[in-house]
C-alpha cells in the first residue's frame, strides 16, 4: 500500500507552523509497515486542494488529510473530499451529541457553524476525537482509502493512534493488533548500542527493534503484531529480556517514563528525600527533578554555588581542598555532595562541577564534569563525564546524567535490600 | 510569483525528522512578497523526484529544492535536476577549493565522493555555504527559477536568508534589500500587544509589522524593503519608535536578544553581581541565567528552597512571617530576595515563590507567584502573577518573568543615572 499525507492550512504555506503531523503520522505508518510516498502541503483553497487530491489518486493507494474540519468558513477539507467522491455530508448523531455536551459544559453558545462539525461522509466510518470537536472519518472509494484527521497535534495524534490505525489494520485484511514497547536508555551513544544488539536488530521482524536517537538519548521501539494484545505482548517479552541481557545496565525506563519522572518515583516511592550542589549546571538538575507534580516530599532544595567563593563560603569546602584537587575534580563533587546532604538533613546529596565552556575552567577542558553522590552514610560516589558539546548542551547533559545515576543507585539498592 | 517547496529525502517520509525547512523557507518568501502554494516532500528517489519536478513545473514560477546535495549515492538531487533541464554538472572551483581546505584544516581524508560535491549546474549562481561543504544553485531556465539548498537547516537558513533572498530580488527586476527589525516584548498577551497597535499593524505597508506570538513571549517583526540597507533603515526607525511610544514598557530587548542574554549584558555591562532564592522555579531562572557565557562574573550563585523548612533553616525566614502571610505572598518573596542577597553579599537578590500547581498551595491558586527583587540598599520591590498554564508552564514563565523584571529595574535605573 502506498501513502500520500495532505495537510490543509494557509498558515503551512505561510511558515507560521511546521507540519509536525506529517512527521507523526509518517512514523507510525511505518511501523505498521505502510509505505509512505509523498507529504503534500496545500493552503485552505478548494480548488487547489481539489487538484492535489487528483495528483495523489494516481500516485497512492492510501491518502490521509489533516486540517480543515473546524467549524470557520476557511475549513473546506471535506465539503471538497465529499464533492470529489461524490457523496453527502450528513449529520454523526454521536458527535452532534458530544458537540452539544461540550457547549453546556462550558456554558458558551453553540452556533451553526458548530453543528456543521458533526457532518461526515456518508458511508464514513467516523474516528472518534477525544480531546477536541471535529471527528475524523474514513472511507474507501473505487479502490482507494481515504483518512481524514483533524489539524491540531493534541487532536490528531490520538485519533491517529486509537482510531486510524485499527482501521487501516482492520481494512488491510487482517486483524492485527500492534503493540509497541519502548526501552529508553542512557549513558550508551546510538552507535555502540546499535553495535552491541546488532543480531537482534538484523533478525527480528515480529516484533521489529528499530533504533531511534534524540539529541541526548537513545530509545529501542519494539513493535509486535499478532491477533490479541497479549499475543503481541508474548511476542515482545523474550526479545525485550534479549536486550536486558546485554544492554540492561543503560535502561532507565520504559514508555513514557523519562529521567526525571523515573527518578521522582523512585525517590518518592522509597520516601527518600534529596538535596544538590549544582555549579556548571547552576539549578537544571532541581530544576528538571521538579518537572515531577509531588516532588515537594523529596526534593528538599540545594544551593547553586558558582563561584568559587560560593562554594567555600556556603558549602564550607575547605580552600586546600580545592587547592590541591581543583574546582572540577572528584574530590569537589565529593565534598559539595556530602555538604548539601548535611546541610539540608536529606538521604541522598549531588555535587555537579564542571566546565560548560566555552572555555576550559581550572585547567580542565572544555567537558570535564564530575558528578558526586552521597547517600546516607555511605561513602560518596563520583562519576567523571567528558562531553563533547556546546555550553548549554553540556549543562543539560550533565544535569540528565546526575538524574541518570540517582536512577542507578537506587535500582542497585532497592534490588539489594 | 507562484513558488513550491520540494523537500528531498526519505527520512522526512519516515518520520524520522520534520520538515523545518518548508516552514522556514515559506516565513521568509512571506515576508519577501512571495507567495508559497504547495510544498511537496518526495524520497530519495529519482524517478519520484523527476515528477514531482513535472508537477511543479505545472503549477509554479519559482521551484525551491532542499537536501540531497550530499556526498552519498542516496543525494541525487542535482543530478536529477540536471537531466530534467537538460544542462549538465560541471565543477565549480571555489566550492572544491573550499572542501579541500576544510579536509587538511580538519586532517581527513577527501574521497571522490567529496569532490562530488563541487559539482553545479553548468550556468547556475552558485549560493555559497559557509556552514558545511555542499554548494547551493539558483538557475532559470524556461520562464521557471529553480533554486537548489542543502537539507541540513544550520546550512540552508544562512545560505536562504543571506544568497538565496537577494538572488531572488535582483532576478525579480527590483534590486531592493529587505531589512527586519524584531522587537521583543514580555509581560503583554498577543492579542493586547495587537490591539494597542492596531493602527500601525493597518496602515503599515513599508515597512510592513507583522506579530508573531511564541507559547510565552511576543515579537514585532518590521520589514522594510529599499534601494539600501541605509534608506531600509530610515523606513523602519519612525515606526518603531511610534510603536516604542505606545508599548515601549514591554520592549526587552531587539532582534537576536534573549531574556537571559538581555539580562547578562545589563548586569555583567554594569558590574553588577546576582544570587537567587527559587521555591517554585526550583533553579529555573539561575540555570537560565547561566545559558550566558561568562556569567559567572555576575551570578554568584543562589538557594533552591523547595520546602518550608528549608526557607527557615538555609534563608532564615521567620517562621512568624510564614505564618501570618503564608509562603506565597509578597512579603515572603521580599524576604527570600533579602536574604539571599545577604548570604551571596551580592548587589541584587531575587526571591521567588509561588503555586505552580497542579495543586493550590498555601490557600493561594494554581498560578499564584510572587517575585522579588531586592537592589542594593533600596527597598525590596514585589510583584505579582496570576498564570493560567500547566505546572511546568508555569514554573518556566515565572522563571522568565524574573528575568524581565530584572531587565526592567536595571534599564530604569541606568536611565536614572
Amino acid at each position: 500500500m502506498k501513502a500520500e499525507i495532505i495537510a490543509v492550512g494557509s498558515e503551512l504555506l505561510l511558515g507560521q507552523i511546521t507540519n509536525t503531523n506529517a512527521a507523526f503520522i509518517s512514523a507510525r505508518l511505518a511501523e505498521a509497515g505502510i509505505d509512505v510516498y509523498y507529504h503534500t502541503v496545500v493552503g485552505d483553497n478548494p480548488n487547489r486542494l481539489d487538484e492535489a487530491i487528483t495528483i495523489a489518486q494516481n500516485r497512492a493507494d492510501l491518502i490521509i488529510f489533516s486540517g480543515g474540519l473546524g467549524p470557520t468558513k476557511d475549513d473546506l477539507t471535506k465539503e471538497t473530499i465529499a464533492k470529489k467522491l461524490g457523496v453527502i455530508l450528513e449529520s454523526d448523531h454521536d458527535a452532534l451529541v458530544s458537540i452539544e455536551a461540550y457547549f453546556k459544559r462550558t456554558g458558551r453558545t453553540m452556533t451553526d457553524n458548530n453543528k456543521k462539525q458533526a457532518l461526515v461522509l456518508s458511508g464514513s466510518t467516523v474516528l472518534v476525537n477525544n480531546h477536541g470537536m471535529a471527528p475524523g472519518m474514513a472511507i474507501k472509494k473505487n479502490g482507494k482509502c481515504y483518512i481524514l484527521l483533524p489539524g491540531p497535534p493534541h487532536e490528531m495524534q490520538p485519533m491517529f493512534e486509537k482510531e486510524a490505525i485499527p482501521y487501516l489494520l482492520g481494512t488491510s485484511g487482517n486483524k492485527e493488533v500492534i503493540v509497541s514497547r519502548v526501552l529508553k536508555f542512557y549513558g550508551i551513544g546510538e552507535a555502540e548500542l546499535e553495535y552491541r544488539v546488532q543480531s537482534i536488530l538484523d533478525g527480528q521482524t515480529n516484533p521489529t527493534v528499530a533504533p531511534l536517537a534524540s539529541p541526548d538519548s537513545v530509545i529501542l521501539r519494539l513493535t509486535a503484531k499478532a491477533e490479541s494484545v497479549e499475543a503481541a505482548h508474548k511476542l515482545i517479552t523474550p526479545v525485550e529480556s534479549e536486550i536486558r541481557s546485554i544492554v540492561g545496565q543503560f535502561i532507565y525506563g520504559i514508555d513514557e517514563d523519562t529521567l526525571s519522572s523515573k527518578a521522582a518515583e523512585l525517590l518518592l516511592g522509597n520516601g527518600l528525600t534529596i538535596a544538590a550542589a549544582e555549579s556548571l549546571t547552576a539549578g537544571l538538575f532541581m530544576a528538571e527533578l521538579a518537572d515531577e507534580p509531588g516532588i515537594s516530599s523529596s526534593l528538599k532544595g540545594g544551593v547553586v554555588v558558582y563561584d568559587e567563593h560560593a562554594k567555600k563560603e556556603q558549602l564550607d569546602i575547605p580552600g586546600s581542598l580545592l587547592d590541591e584537587y581543583g574546582v572540577v575534580s572528584s574530590e569537589c563533587a565529593a565534598a559539595l555532595a556530602r555538604s548539601v546532604k548535611r546541610k539540608f538533613s536529606s538521604d541522598i546529596g549531588i555535587g555537579l562541577t564542571g566546565a560548560a565552556g566555552p572555555d576550559p575552567h581550572d585547567g580542565k577542558p572544555v567537558g570535564t564534569v564530575w558528578i558526586g553522590i552521597a547517600y546516607k552514610d555511605d561513602e560518596v560516589k563520583t562519576y567523571k563525564l567528558d562531553l563533547s558539546g556546546s555550553r548549554n548542551a553540556n549543562r543539560k547533559r550533565a544535569a540528565r546524567f546526575a538524574l541518570y545515576y540517582v536512577i542507578k543507585e537506587l535500582k542497585s539498592r532497592l534490588t539489594e535490600n
